[in-house]
């Protein structure tokens, strides 16, 4: 698969199938309507739907999910060359997930401009992290103490060069 | 605990504590060296350290694990008026879990300008994040489909308000 090598038939499969996962999901549990589907050579290799409400773990995500199962398959935290098809508007920890992995590409079918109305968008989530640091309602502060008179990054350095 | 009332004193112990949880465990496994304390309150209810080298997790950051501890903990995704204390700059997918969850501020101890010269920076996943999106290198794309005549979203808000 080379960048932007997707059909148009492959990506509604692959869309409706995420829809699909959202809908049985919600029906069955009530979770909130997020499915996501990963793609490795026009292959699904992992899915996954929104699971907060049955776990508390507020990092569940459909996308962060598929992911996770993705790498635990692969037996490797790179991603390189899948593909996410998510039911819904990407939210920026799952998109910088994304990034880090090596995702090549994102589909998605319902917008952050659609899901505003149900309360399912993080716009403002994605508006908070545009600005400086020092303007984002969280505070976050560097704060550059370095106790023990050992450079935890030196040491890190050493032991991986070694 | 109302905002800003971390003193100097707690944010020097709980980021040392931070340091020495990435020291620890970069000694112990080679992982990399990144630690993470959440505090509620003033007293710490989950700790993490990145885990992607023992789990193959991509997400198993130091910060998003001790989210994840500390919503299990709690029996809660909400992580309202906690504060994270982290070794190191927080990357975007953590720091928007943060947001998303309600943490009420974070600390780090090296910023990514420390990190960049041992490749343990994040800046450019920033930078990437803060291009619009069709000018991001992963490809991110939109596309409007609703299969089965049922509305997704719609379903949701009939089921949630029942």
């Amino acid at each position: 698969m080379t960048k932007s090598s997707q059909t148009p038939a492959e990506i509604e499969t692959f869309l409706k199938q995420a829809i699909d996962l959202a809908m049985e999901s919600l029906r069955a549990t009530g979770a909130r309507p997020f499915g996501a589907v990963l793609v490795k050579e026009g292959r699904v290799i992992a899915t996954g739907v929104n699971e907060i409400l049955a776990t508390n773990d507020p990092t569940a995500h459909a996308e962060l999910t598929a992911i996770r199962e993705a790498a635990r398959k692969l037996g490797s935290p790179r991603l390189d060359g899948c593909v996410v098809y998510a039911s819904g508007h990407p939210c920026p920890m799952c998109l910088a997930a994304m990034h880090m992995t090596g995702i090549e590409a994102v589909y998605y079918a319902y917008d952050n401009e659609v899901g505003k109305v149900y309360g399912l968008s993080t716009a403002a989530i994605y508006d908070e992290m545009r600005k400086p640091f020092d303007q984002q309602k969280l505070k976050i502060t560097c704060v550059p103490i370095r106790p023990e008179g050992i450079d935890l990054y030196d040491l890190w350095r050493r032991q991986t060069t070694n």
